[in-house]
């Protein structure tokens, strides 16, 4: 029996790494963690035990640090073609490196109704991420949203589907509509305006789920994704990930009450599970 | 050898519980946990297997949806009371109940500048907390804070502190001061104005957190409690849960390069864990 | 407005440690997370920002470090009560220390039929636990287990409980019944044989609620107290902490089809709640 | 701007199922969760929000109980077959269908030193894994384990690998090796014989990843994967995922002492990440 290696890849993950940048008294905060992968001529690694062609994961780890050092974060698309360029420069032997970044977003304590210049709150569990998969010819760059959680209570319905001998579930034109939006799309160009992007893509997607008329998640998801194209003409395509929240009315009839469409169970498992792409044709 | 049954308590955790109110098209949205346990005279449901006296967990769990059915749920520290009320009005065996509700705290989405009636963001994952402790004559109410995240990049030291032979932590007077808030105050009386109360103790955390001058966890959180304590007249005393969580210079001296205090590994383990109970006297 | 502190604490927590201890080629393997707290003369730290008294929490952390380098940590127990004695000795403004660990355990992997002597594979989510309460005048010991996932599929059943208005679950003589066993017990003595003990009480809780004719948590919970503190004569008192991992029958008739109790939805929430001391008389 | 929709999937996600076999009083259990997902002719449920041809991610459901009340659940592989089978027969309009399924594994409770016939303990976070991807004109079966936790204290290195500027880690020849093993594989036909497979496959993974001479992670890995398809003649390839959870020796140095190899701190984060795929030639 003979085997043979058909992909392989090694990096580190969950490097975290908070950078203050200090203009007097205004202090300004990147919180952010990355994972790095490398792809290359990296076969005797395995097959002969060879680390000769090895940059050590700790190695990586430690160039995050040091890149941050040097100058501050800025956006962190651009932290991660930084990281790229770095590691391609010194190591022939990397054909191909995937970055990705989760950046935790702090907003300023109000101190008598004014942002204080170095003390922040932790925001919620939205995180803003950026993908690079860098190649030795040119860099495809994603920017996204990740764990953005949102309900609305009115204007939702799911109704018109298939009944078979298993189906239980009531239609209904009133119902809570609960999601964990995450969100990844991609740059036509390295260099684009990723921060305003990343804002009005964000904008996009928020105002289109409080307001579209939804007849289902996936008819409100592409809603939402039309409207994210529209608001940022950089971006080619943006694919969409949304786990319905259920929230399922309890049966207040079997205590003698009546539930007005009011009182919901918020369940987390099971649950739907939707996705999509679309792209500018 | 025989043994005996020392203490006892029963109970359903756990409880989640979305309720809608509508104003027209203005809705508000209450989203919490409860968890429900009961004392009294329940000794023989363990030692002789007799179950004539247990109002099932089951029953527990349908009542907190019944009594939210029944009217809007309000300020936490009232629904507890509620049900409270509920439990000891039908079963004379409990002697005694305690109640501790979680809220979600969602904020409405922006739509064209405007917040939005019927949709909703997830906030951070602070929780606004009530904890009844229930008597037949009488009880003890308790508003709290749960994880609220905060970080301070300035005005913040420690140094003075015992050196022994197993000291390396080198002093500083500038550090990043970084905890999750958890605060648990109680009411004088169970009539208080819990939501005002709530936000004045937290405002009062926060912006102390922000600006005193800090020379350990220990010092700052004993004047966040003054603070809240002056906040609100309503309450008699605070008990702070703050862990330290931990940001650490990374070294890149061993780099070849220097860190001008800019750049840090957040780290969740191990954890200072500082706690104190302040009162007015 | 005057304040008083009535209470403090501070210390380290989740300090992970792992030891290797090497005879020949046989490996020993102790996996531990250690919590301690101090009590004490500590006042001004938080009243006037003195840190002379303070042991810094760093400190803490690398005695830990420092006392499992100087010998084998043995069993969580003594190592508790060694690293009190320690902290005792070097600072008189301590009176009062609060030890927590936390054991992973590791089976060997089987290798041709044999334990390998220096590969291990993790176990269970369950815990080997230990608390130490230590004053200047001595300590008190406590063992424990958490995390001790079971079910059992037959001769378990709950009725003749209390019906009310509210009440809609069902009598049942033949349910699953599974929970997540906390044990806490406390010795007699500081060098009591905590391993065999342990193990002991351990076999007891199993078998009894395997094999016990249950007719409610409380009930089978007593029993396992009971047979715990037979097991083990140098044990005063159990404590334990059941929650209901309730195992729902599956509505299959709504689909048309029996369910002969053989088909479950396990959930996480909302949850039974059970907890019971039981002490020696 | 006009837009397309280049992607699209849904279906229903951890829907967890206890499913009981009695054999009088020998019982059998199986826990699962099963994720589902649909492709299709499914354009309009998004551009259009017509749902006449979804059925609804609450039948998904539905169904998988129903199956499992039909008959027993058996091995995954093969249910998840099952349930494919019945949603394409019922439904022309899905074109591929992908069920994972999640497996814990429960050990029997030992009472007098026998396995109880009806009682288990949870066993360990390791889970038996299930791939199915089904088209019209055939299925991919795939075969896994996951979250399968190991260490190693001997006859592990790492050294010989690049060193640059950024480079702290120290060579070793003698260093802990642990790691998550996560492990998916193809079977050659969808009737292969899964259950002794699985059982080979992991006898494998664990015999090699004890004994093996280990270079590096990587070294290690490759030889793990040779032996799972040597132990496994039914299946064509393997994929392992192996984050390297790192045990950093600890410096006792500093605090005067001296660290033999034996005190180490475990540490989640950053971490090392391994990936290959192995296959038969």
């Amino acid at each position: 029996m003979t085997f043979e290696l058909t992909e392989n890849s090694y990096g580190k993950s969950n490097v975290r790494l908070v950078r203050v940048t200090r203009n007097g008294q205004q202090h300004e905060l990147k919180d952010i963690a990355v994972d790095i992968q490398f792809k290359g001529d990296f076969d005797t690694v395995y097959t002969q035990g060879d680390n000769s062609k090895v940059l050590p994961t700790d190695t990586i780890k430690n160039t995050v640090y040091a890149l941050a050092g040097k100058q501050a974060v800025g956006e962190i698309e651009a932290f991660g073609q930084r990281l790229a360029e770095h590691f391609f420069a010194g190591n022939p032997q990397i054909s191909e490196i995937h970055i990705a970044i989760s950046e935790r977003l702090w907003t300023r304590i109000p101190v008598s109704g004014k942002p204080h210049p170095s003390a922040f709150v932790g925001g919620s569990e939205e995180r803003r991420t950026a993908n690079i998969v860098a190649a030795r010819k040119g860099s495809s760059i994603q920017g996204g949203i990740e764990d953005l959680l949102v309900l609305r209570t009115a204007g939702s319905g799911f109704s018109g589907y298939i009944k078979d001998a298993y189906t239980t579930l009531p239609e209904t034109n009133d119902r809570i509509f609960s999601t964990v939006v995450k969100a990844i799309w991609s740059y036509k160009s390295a260099t684009a305006d990723f921060k305003r992007c990343w804002n009005e893509v964000r904008s996009g997607l928020l105002e289109t789920f409080a307001a579209h008329p939804s007849e289902s998640v996936q008819h409100t998801m592409y809603a939402m994704a039309e409207v994210a194209l529209q608001h940022c003409a950089e971006i080619t395509e943006i694919h969409l990930t949304m786990p319905n929240k259920h929230h399922i009315p309890f049966d207040l009839s079997r205590l003698g009450l009546e539930n007005q469409n009011e009182v919901f169970v918020p369940t987390d498992e099971p649950y739907g599970l939707i996705e999509a792409t679309v792209r500018r044709k």
